[in-house]
């Protein structure tokens, strides 16, 4: 079986709901199944969580059902028809991760076909290692090592630099350079409204505002839907 | 003898130059002492950033050696008259720290007496744990518990939520309740331009933009140079 995910930078862009810019997407990755187990462990109150993203399933006409609710999480996870991580916390999701027992069992299932569809936080976890988060450091999991679903790194929420702000804080830029100093990675910065959709031979960019690829030794450059993006399922050379 | 620490937001203010805006509260901090002792891990290229930090110091007045050339890092810090530690990214500098075996040394010869300046990353490691920065975790350190110097957390670089933001990742002020959803303990937002003059029963703030203190079941509330501070050394009630 194919591999299936959808990587989308942030759950909700300017200006419209939750979800409403990848609904078309999801269903398209989710064809014709109806069941999605959510993990809603990014954020702190998972029922409320929970109640926001079955709403908005139900609108799209499936039943969702969350991991936190199931008595075994490991087995919701090997029975799950499709998965979906929502946003949050990255440092939250991943360690509550490990905690859980559940990276293996994702990796299994997603290896197995099951659909995955990851919004900032839950689009984090997919890759390689956390390490390219712009979120605070709030817990401590017991590794940056992610899903490794994919062999690179994202950065969700990519921000283009500011020409007039007068704050000294690093630029997203800079922080991308800073973490190919450590490592040698590939990232995409994913702009709001944006996602990746990847197979095992295909990747695809989705969404009118574009990303740009960080690669040690290059300069950082643009790309667009459409553009090959084949090269970073090969990792760097 | 006395606890003292200068923990500044950020190095370098708009449209101002490296350390000018905290020179006259440096020079006030190390009296007469000529030498100080700089830590760089923050940065990448390291003799670049001791060059730079160097012509500073050296235009206040002082010697400044960096423990990268030190033969021996931790006698370095032994002997050290004051040490500063430099901004850049959090992560990265505290692994070092945690590598050269220098967080127990730096920790005796503070309680000793001898002054510390820190700035931005330099600011955060003096405190609990580095579960407050804003910096991309570029490289793991082997725990986020850093110099605990003092019993609180401080985010540099603190920035207001702008109004006309069109951006959907979380405002500083979202990301500081998060960590206190998970943290029981007190955050100073330290705005770019202010500064902590920290000593064992005393604590005061320096700088026009002020501060915003996050404390668990409390709203966020503004403090102002002159404003009583005691309730930071003594942590949450």
């Amino acid at each position: 079986m194919a591999k299936h995910l959808l990587l989308v930078s942030t759950s909700t862009t300017h200006g419209t709901g939750y979800l409403d810019h990848c609904a078309g997407p999801i269903q398209d990755l989710l064809g014709g199944r109806r069941q999605v187990l959510f993990v809603p462990y990014a954020l702190f109150d998972l029922d409320a969580y929970t109640a926001k993203a079955r709403e908005r399933f139900a609108r799209m006409g499936y039943e969702l059902t969350s991991v936190h609710e199931a008595a075994d999480p490991v087995a919701a996870v090997a029975a799950a028809e499709a998965l979906f991580i929502g946003g949050g916390n990255t440092f939250r999701l991943l360690a509550r991760l490990y905690e859980k027992g559940l990276l293996a069992p994702i990796r299994t299932r997603v290896a197995a076909g099951m659909p995955y569809v990851g919004t900032s936080a839950g689009s984090n976890v997919a890759c390689v290692t956390i390490r390219t988060t712009n979120d605070m450091p709030i817990v401590q999991p017991p590794s940056f090592d992610a899903l490794q679903l994919v062999p690179f790194n994202l950065n969700p929420h990519y921000l283009d630099p500011d020409p007039g702000s007068t704050h000294m804080g690093e630029t997203r830029e800079e922080r991308l350079l800073q973490f190919l100093e450590e490592n040698d990675k590939i990232v995409v910065g994913l702009r709001e409204g944006s996602m990746l959709r990847v197979g095992d031979e295909s990747i695809e960019l989705l969404g009118a505002p574009g990303a740009r690829i960080f690669q040690r030794g290059q300069a950082p450059r643009e790309v667009r839907p459409g553009d090959a993006l084949d090269f970073l399922l090969r990792g760097p050379a």
